[in-house]
């Protein structure tokens, strides 16, 4: 299973790539950039999408479903928008296929040319602000709470499995509120809800911050985002929510009639996260043994192996290791019981810590003797015996430490690789040297901004939020900052 | 809400169209053919793919995703599936779009032209079985259970909302297995994974049956089929689930090396089921005051209305109904409590009528002194005045019994709609005069079939599973038949 497997150390791209390959999660396609998401992989995306769905709707919203092609024209309808959006998209001209006269296949019937060319959505704001001209009327019809879960295409060039792909799969969650203040508080709580999904999950900690203008989804007035640290130093966007101002309902002509009878202009938010979740996880916990899955997300939690020479033998553990799995299922955790003849258990021993099973339980005959069964954790790779006696409840405490240990450990990790930076040559050093978020003051205006990726190829990740005043120079230019900003080379 | 609602007998096509709007089922959108499933259609949705999923689950199978693009010439590999697939489809040419130099919006970069097109996938048996290729090399990779979530697009000319759409929303299964024998079981079994979802769930009887030739899925041996019977008497094929043979592992050169160490072409199903499920079910029991929904299927279950005059009143009532709530929710019944103030409750009665939620419950002063409630259940219209001892318990057994009412009800109809056609005049008298579905003898040949297509517009339905031997003549030609088939006109 793990040769041909790159270390970390070694090669830290090759490493992830060997892994979200090997471990069955993704794989490329016959589309150029475009994913094949293998069932494992799927069945963490599935665990994602059931436990922010749950998030999603306990805060109000509820699901609908826009059209996958939006009209060309939608796009210049918001200047910046169509800037940042219409540009590397995939684009449908035709609508039909005919049998090439030379007999070679199906070619494009140039008969059946659309008359505006359809884009694959990149986003869905302008099909959704779009529709919501019709559906808001008044303030009674505020605020519309809408979530869509969607497939996307961004024509990219240089893609990678899960992190960056043509397609990709995500939620974008689409509301409308009567006034500025709802609208930013909307996005805040929609903030909250990834942070909270992120490290309470994932068990990937998270900083919370606003973008800089250079890095503001297009057509945004405010881009609030959560920032998480991978095992390289560099910096991963997990989720970003955004506070729209009018800028849509003014460009699709979404008005309201107020309480006061008066014609207003809607408020908007929107925001997402995808399945390169799936990838920050990934790059999160795994280590040179393969995958590490926080509980939460495992597909399977706890994996049970029987150690047998005889029929008689995996009769007697089998009879004992399917009450353990009955119970455990009962307490909502999910059991493998592997004793399939045609593998060894070194082999299944591998196999699972690859595909980063939390919990494996062995049995043999001795345990059976004893009374006990033996326990390791992935996260750590300890074994040990444990008796049998409530065993169920045992196996659920360490579930719950492995997933509190995976997020302190990053936790810990990501606070070594914090820094401050004073000076210019301290933040080129801390960058190439140590990686990790740098705290550094900034003169506020996008040229810096823009000079510092240029020279060092990192950028603003987010300004905090709550950050204090705390007057200084900039790191580039020497001018006045009011505050440090955290930096880092980022995916 | 009602008004300008078309009744059944007044325009059929009228009602539904009407209700699936007004009844914020969805809507037409901006893009041509394709619809916005709006949040009330969208709950419906969510609850039909959780059961599916779950039976999915039950049988064995995963999920995973595959692209939304095929390349052109994937379609052109198997033979006769080209013929049916690639045809009416969207079709991406160029991935980038530019400004306009005139300044007027954006316009197709040329120079941003795809080598090969890119097709968007009217149905992946051709994109899977190039990724099984891979997957697939030994008989302990057999058999292969993956189902697919996904959106697809056919380019239709003529669209109804959920009947008929150019981008829907759908379930693929494509299963790859080591014999002819276990692939023909998976296709019956998936047969009977819709057709008890159908019933159990829909509340909607279903015809089991295989296709003619005519009527087979493109790439088919043979298509199995579940067909429905709209109040109309037209039907409606609600699911299909395909024995492929070996056709789609020739094309793609899929082999698995067999325990006798021989390579051998695997075989293969894949069945689907898509929103057109949600017309089904809005067309099959829904009356001229609305929607009516299955219990099973309702998003929501149960609505209680206060009625009250003073704040003391309602804070009486609201403690009972909020109590009420609780205990049916700890049940897994959905429920809401409507005390909004700004709608009058006979506007509440309408809304909730038109919506088709199953059981309404009102509570007044009168009911809070002798402790009852009146409860109206939405498939007969019917009120009555309950004892709130045991409440809970009394709705739970009413919601069973109004799911199996619209059941039993649907198949009264169905019966009264099944004819028996011994002769041509019978039989376009029978569709012209009565509808439903009509066992009629046919002697085998598409030509036949073809020309009773165009003179009456009626199709086989299917060839019932499990017919016994029925010797006849065949309706248009007076050959020889060796059992009736079911034809009808159908959407």
């Amino acid at each position: 299973m793990a040769k041909d497997f790159s270390s970390r150390d070694e090669n830290y791209a090759q490493w992830y790539n060997d892994l979200v390959f090997k471990a069955d999660m993704a794989e490329n396609s016959a589309v150029r950039g475009c994913m094949v998401i293998k069932p494992y992989g799927y069945a963490i995306w599935e665990k994602m999408q059931a436990a922010l769905d749950k998030k999603f709707k306990d805060t109000g919203h509820v699901n609908a479903y826009f059209p996958l092609f939006i009209p060309k024209s939608f796009f210049s309808k918001e200047a910046s928008h169509v800037e940042g959006f219409a540009k590397e998209c995939a684009v449908v001209t035709h609508y039909r296929l005919k049998n090439d006269p030379d007999g070679k296949g199906v070619i494009v019937d140039e008969s059946a040319k659309l008359e505006e060319e359809l884009i694959v959505r990149p986003t869905s704001e302008t099909i959704i602000w779009d529709t919501y001209r019709t559906w808001i009327k008044s303030y009674r019809d505020l605020p519309l709470l809408i979530n869509q879960w969607a497939n996307v295409v961004r024509w990219e060039m240089r893609t990678r499995l899960f992190l960056r792909t043509a397609e990709f799969l995500w939620q974008e969650g689409h509301t409308a509120h009567a006034t500025s203040e709802e609208a930013v508080e909307e996005t805040e709580r929609m903030l909250e809800v990834y942070a909270d999904f992120a490290e309470n999950w994932m068990a990937l900690p998270v900083l919370r911050g606003t973008k800089s203008p250079n890095e503001r989804f297009a057509g945004a007035i405010e881009t609030y985002c959560i920032e998480a640290l991978m095992q390289d130093g560099k910096a991963l966007q997990a989720g970003t929510s955004h506070f729209l101002g009018q800028n849509f309902a003014k460009a699709f002509e979404v008005q309201y009639l107020s309480k006061e009878n008066k014609l207003e202009y809607v408020w908007a938010t929107s925001w997402g996260v995808s399945t390169r979740l799936i990838g920050a996880l990934i790059m999160a916990h795994s280590d040179d043994n393969g995958l590490v899955l926080p509980p939460k997300l495992a597909p399977t939690q706890v994996v049970i192996i029987p150690i047998y020479k005889t029929d008689d033998q995996l009769a007697l553990i089998s009879e004992k290791a399917e009450q353990i799995m009955k119970n455990l299922q009962d307490k909502g955790i999910s059991v493998k019981y592997d004793k399939r003849d045609t593998y060894k258990p070194g082999w299944k021993f591998n196999e699972y810590e690859f595909k980063g099973v939390p919990v494996r339980l062995v049995m043999g005959p001795r345990d059976l003797e004893n009374g006990t069964v033996e326990v390791s954790r992935r996260d750590t790779l300890e074994k040990a015996v444990y008796q049998l006696s409530d065993i169920e409840t045992k196996i659920e405490h360490l579930l719950i430490n492995i997933q509190d240990n995976l997020y302190q450990k990053a936790l810990d990790f990501r606070e070594s690789k914090t820094s401050k930076a004073d000076s210019w040559d301290e933040f080129v050093d801390l960058l190439d040297n140590k990686g990790g978020f740098i705290y550094a003051h900034w003169d506020g205006t996008p040229e810096t901004e823009q000079r510092i990726k240029e020279e060092t190829k990192a950028t603003i990740r987010c300004i905090p939020l709550n950050s204090k005043l705390d007057e200084g120079t900039c790191i580039l230019t020497g001018r006045p900052s009011k505050g440090r900003v955290v930096f880092a080379r980022a995916y």
